[in-house]
């Protein structure tokens, strides 16, 4: 039944947890449970050429094409910097190899933030909106069109922090840290309050074991299992060593966009901003928590639990 | 002989020194020797919806009509705040009396970012991009196509200082304090080096005596002439009050974007910034003037010294 | 047996909490366990001189003279505002009546900074410095003496956040927010490492009902429980209108201090800062929590957790 | 006639420029026009350790000697770090051999700060103190005794700059870049106003050809000369390959303090300040030249011309 296929739109720099959070998208896809609009491409984990391709790769091994989108190459203020441990190796898909090179005549001349706000207003109160990068063509979509946002079904966002500890400097999260002016735009405009995926829920909650993650998940046999496995080899050696465990990151926003009654068990609103000084701490998302600031009007949703089972079995599913 | 005709694009925030730009610059329309392709609105020395109807009132008094478009009405970051002492009234054109409204339906419904490059692309190496309002439609125009403005045939500016003094704040002259970041991304991404009519420029070089402004230029009976003075009012008692001179500002973009040969009578490169933090100095111009700095990279080109008789002249004909 | 009494400098900017915390010391006092080598006065929940004046008080109520120092009138940067509600009065004890005035010649003439370093070098490794306030005394003290503090016995801080979230602005706690500067140069110049009795330990484990607080302490009928009611008399009101608990906080510094062993039941090492700009983060701490930091340098314990029972019985005791 | 002789406090970071700054002042004192109260030493164009040790060169050179005191080592926030391109050496003193070491037994124990402000109030407003180098110790010296400098007789500090152009940052002048904290509260905490010998002064008024440097002043054969050419002779080289010309910093501020009838032609007064934040301003002082700014209130002196032949003949005498 139409009225039961989500319409989502995914911006995304993948990256390996974008590429595993869109095969679980493309899951959904299959099963005819959700649309893909549009897949739309931001600088962040690696470049934004290399996003392009990898987002098609990954389109690729799950054999379901959707329409993709070239957004922003650098942040709104300065030219990108590939930030951070390789995790995600310099291609921003481990750096492994490949043998064949995607089309890229595929991907539309339209620029992503505009494809965003017509995809939006073309489908009003339909399409829910994802961001598993920097919130840069999100921002842009925004200052090109301030009202598209009060058209959205729903919008999940990987990214920020709740208690100023970061991942990717001492006090910001990656995304966020990539681009502060674009997460602060995004939290202070959209006319839909986002749902917030953050650096602490994934860090308390979507972590699973490195066994589980090889032993269960890894065995799984399906193309886009080998193509995780394989895109994952360089992050999972990164894990083993520095962590000891598997984190989730996209993949939480994804679940939770595509099925919210199961996946989040608690989330409550909040008044939240960005900073973009401070020596140490330009990048980290500010919640005011005071008391006595019963004027403050709250702008997030954050999401403070999910259930990690409920999570577990969509990332499965979506390998089977 | 059309080769001759300059094509010009002008961003403005219409405020009653743009509308005498505006003149100035329709004045060599009607004389065959420019082209507008677009006047470009943007948020600055009044709200977005004020600068629309600035414009067209301003076209009307000439009687020529171009193209217009609707830009930002917000800065990059944050909400438009209209800042600072009122010279141009809340309206932008001194609150002046006015017995009809124009017609908004003129007005394009492509956004005024899109528009610049897109009219760039289309006139590739012929266009003189004029800003005389904050440079938020400019940047965001750079964030949607990074490479339009190597088309560009010349790029004027009016903002910025040079020496840390302010006429907003106490470092940060208004334009460039409206919205700095727009300011910065303009500066560090434009492909063709901007030239810059700063504060510093036009309040040394481009003062007029208030007798000139009342008894030779206010003087003048054309219809134009009557508006200018009609919206002028309320600046020059500010003026007469305050500073005892009347000094020009988007005018001296415009003229020298007119006729370059003419008022442009030194210039040199610079390497320039533009601070985003500082508790005084956000938004002031950086200029790099340290010695032993060979390697720096200019990024604009700072006009030094006008000819005022010139600037004088082109004024006075435009009236006529 | 002297070797047991503890030798205490006490920093406080009284405060009906500081006074709380200085009956508590001074209960060890008459109980011959303890020797205050000097209370200096510090601006921060009034000016210097109410400080002064509350601490003569304090001691009064409990019939203890020990030596008392003026030390800074203003933070390091900028002149002094009272800041935040007026949960301590425009006095700092709760703008209640008084009948008498404490004599200020008793106050020594030595500036607070200059008589900590001096006590400190006067008494090698014995000294337990406590600081209640903002730190402006010793960061002066560190700045005009560099090396005393290595010849600290122990050092306790109440100030600063674990989790960016503050009780003065969104991001800071009150004694850190006060003076930046100064708890910048403590946390990272003290060569040895403050106990950090964080705005976090206390709001979660410092936390008693103000029934106990009004039925239980507040039954006491000594001199000093008397005195302790009348000056806590407005912060009650706000306690009970904006919390409906009653949360100590210098206190437990002194607690700490006292009898480390019985009260700090975890403690941690950390590397931490403070952030200087930032318009929401100004005055924050800083932890550096982030994995694959093996060369940090930690310079601050944090107290983790405490036992309330402990806490709760030295005061209690205090105002027998 | 002693009522005639000035009282000199030198505070410096010697420095080859406060090395020739200092032999003006000794010369004075020779010539029984000037005593010197005390040279104080602060970090700056290097560590303080070498900074007491060139001051003791330095008299030691003029056959003179006056109490000397050790200030900060560090900034008021951060450690030292030497800052800029070596001009001054690794040393101070262009890294020039000496056969024998200052005996420092002759430096007082009491700290810099504190001698400045006692020295100024056992000489109620007849005290000139002079400033050349960074203002940590000033800073600290306010901090501790807020109200000593009212009764400074006059204040001079060769620091900031006026427009927004530095010598070691963009931005920033050397003395103001190395501490701006201790820059700003000097400025808005002195009680009497500082005449400020700035950045802009000294390269458009002090300079000198290298000639006049070489053969003429460097054609003396005193032993201060013979001291002052081999300390700069690294110097001289960097002045001869960046610059073509000699500028004298440090000796303006001392020669308008010991003769500033005859040095100092214009001064006016400012309201001036100093940024702390900025990613390219910290350190550069601020001025209010806005107009309609009426309830501004200056708080320094800003020296806007000097004679230099006054200057030259100043410092020609020096060296006979
Ligand atoms: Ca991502
Ligand atoms: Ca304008
Ligand atoms: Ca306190
Ligand atoms: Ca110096």
């Amino acid at each position: 039944d139409a009225q039961n296929v989500m319409k989502l739109i995914i911006d995304c720099d993948a990256g390996v947890d974008d590429a595993m959070a869109l095969i679980m998208a493309l899951d959904y896809v299959r099963k005819g449970k959700a649309q893909v609009l549009a897949v739309t491409c931001v600088q962040g984990n690696t470049g934004l050429d290399n996003v392009v391709v990898n987002v098609l790769r990954t389109m690729n091994a799950m054999d379901i094409q959707v329409p993709v989108y070239r957004g922003a190459k650098d942040p709104l203020i300065g030219p990108y910097i590939r930030h951070g441990p390789p995790f995600h190796g310099e291609d921003g898909l481990g750096d492994a190899h490949f043998d064949t090179t995607p089309d890229l005549s595929v991907v539309s001349s339209e620029h992503a933030s505009l494809a965003i706000a017509r995809l939006v207003r073309d489908n009003p109160d339909e399409v829910t909106l994802i961001a598993t990068g920097p919130l840069t063509n999100v921002a842009l979509a925004i200052k090109m069109d301030p009202d598209f946002t009060k058209l959205l079904h729903s919008f999940y966002i990987m990214g920020g922090n709740l208690n100023g500890r970061g991942n990717i400097t001492t006090c910001a999260e990656f995304n966020f840290h990539n681009d502060p002016e674009a997460a602060l735009v995004t939290l202070t405009e959209s006319l839909t309050p986002p749902r917030m995926i953050t650096f602490d829920l994934c860090i308390s909650q979507a972590l699973f074991s490195l066994d589980w993650r090889k032993n269960k998940l890894g065995q799984k046999a399906t193309r886009q299992a080998r193509f995780q496995n394989k895109i994952e080899d360089t992050l999972l050696k990164a894990f083993e060593k520095y962590y000891g465990d598997y984190s989730m990151w996209d993949q939480v926003a994804v679940a939770a966009a595509l099925n919210p009654g199961q996946v989040v068990t608690e989330a409550s609103s909040a008044c939240a901003s960005v900073e973009l000084a401070g020596q140490h701490t330009r990048g980290q998302m500010i919640i005011e928590s005071r008391l006595r600031q019963d004027d403050r009007k709250n702008n997030v949703v954050i999401v403070d639990k999910i259930d990690k089972t409920a999570l577990e079995n969509m990332v499965l599913d979506a390998f089977d």
